[in-house]
C-alpha cells in the first residue's frame, strides 16, 4: 500500500492527543515549580514554543488548564484506590499497596499538583467540584481501612483521624520533595509506609 | 498604704504587655481566619476597637506582626521539645510526649500561623529567619528520635524521613481541625500519636 502525505482521522487524532498532552504536562510542571499565581499562560507557552491562544485551543483558559491538572491528579490516585480494592490479600495488605502508591503519585507531576493547589486558586464552581473529588480519594481511603478493621488486619481505630493522618503525612512530599533529589519516589514512598503503619518501635 | 491615681513603672510594663498581646491574638486569629493577604491590619485594628497606628506602635507593620506570630509558634514548639527532652523514660516515651505537644500546638492560634504561613508570605529576611526557626524544630525533632533509636525504643529507622512523617501528619490539622469543631485538640493529638508510634496493626 502506498503511503499517503495525508493524515488519517485517527493520525489527526493521536497527534491532537499528544500535543494536548505536552501542554498540559508544561502546564503543571510550571504550577508546581512557581505557583499557579505567579505561572502565567504566556511561559507555558513560551516554554513549548507556541502561542497562548494555542493553549486555549486545546486547554482552554487558566482555571480550566488548572482544573484539568488537579482532576488528571485526583484521577490516579482513585485508579490506584480501584486497583488496590481488587487485591488478594488482608485489608491491610491492600491498604498498604495503595498509599505506596498514593504517595508515588504524590511526588508526581499531577498528584503535586493536587496537594500545592488552594482550593481558593480555582473559580468557586471548580473549587467546588475539585473538593468533590478530594472526597471521594478519602472514601476509597476510608473504605480501605473499614476493610481491614472488618476482617481484623487492622485495628479499631478512629478511621476518618486515621485517614487525615495518613493523608497527611503522605501528601507532605508535595512540598519537600524534589523530582531531581536523591531520595527516589518509590523508596521514600515504601519507607512512609513502613513508618505510618508499623509504627516506630522495633518489630 | 494609699492608692495611688498613677501606675507604678511596673504596673504600665503590665498594662503594655498586656495590650501587645490583645492585638497579636487578635491579628493571629484574622490570619488564620482569612489568610495573610486577604487579612488587613485595619481589620485587626477594628476587630479590637482601636487604630492602624496603634497596631504599629506595639508590634510594626503587616510583615514584622506576621513574624511575631509564627515565632511565638516556633518558641512554644521549641519548649516542647525542651521539655519532653527532660522526661524520664525512653527515648519513644519523650518522642511521644514531644508529639502529642507538638499536635496541640498546631491546633492553637500561633502554631497553626507556623503552618499555614508560606515562607514567601514573608519579607526575604523574615523568610530565611522563618526558615532557620523551623529547621530548629526539626533538628529537635530528629533528636528525639536518635535518642529512642540509641536506647532501642525506637527502631532504627531512617530520621530524616521519619521526621517530616510526623511533621507532615501532625501539621495536617493546622489546615482542617477547626477550633469550635466538636473533637477536642487533645484527643485528636493522642489519638493521631498513638497512630503514629504504634501502626495500625492490633497489638
Amino acid at each position: 500500500m502506498q503511503t499517503s502525505p495525508f493524515r488519517t482521522s485517527d493520525q489527526r487524532k493521536a497527534d491532537r492527543e499528544e500535543k494536548r498532552e505536552a501542554v498540559l504536562r508544561a502546564a503543571v510542571r510550571l504550577f508546581n515549580e512557581r505557583g499557579f499565581h505567579a505561572a502565567s499562560l504566556e511561559d507555558v507557552a513560551a516554554s513549548l514554543g507556541i502561542s497562548k491562544p494555542t493553549i486555549y485551543h486545546y486547554l482552554g483558559n487558566k482555571d480550566q488548564v488548572l482544573f484539568e491538572c488537579v482532576t488528571r491528579g485526583v484521577d490516579q490516585l482513585r485508579d490506584a484506590a480501584d486497583a488496590a480494592k481488587a487485591l488478594p490479600g488482608t485489608g491491610l495488605d491492600r491498604l498498604r499497596s495503595f498509599l505506596r502508591c498514593y504517595s508515588e503519585i504524590i511526588m508526581d507531576d499531577f498528584g503535586r499538583c493536587v496537594i500545592r493547589t488552594a482550593d481558593e486558586a480555582l473559580t468557586h464552581e471548580s473549587s467546588a467540584r475539585f473538593r468533590a473529588l478530594k472526597r471521594e480519594i478519602d472514601d476509597a481511603m476510608r473504605e480501605l481501612l473499614e476493610a481491614g478493621i472488618a476482617d481484623g488486619s487492622i485495628a479499631p481505630l478512629d478511621v476518618r483521624l486515621t485517614s487525615f493522618t495518613l493523608a497527611g503525612a503522605l501528601n507532605w512530599p508535595a512540598r519537600w520533595h524534589r523530582a531531581d533529589g536523591k531520595s527516589r519516589p518509590e523508596d521514600v514512598a515504601a519507607k512512609m509506609v513502613d513508618i505510618l503503619t508499623g509504627g516506630l518501635a522495633p518489630r
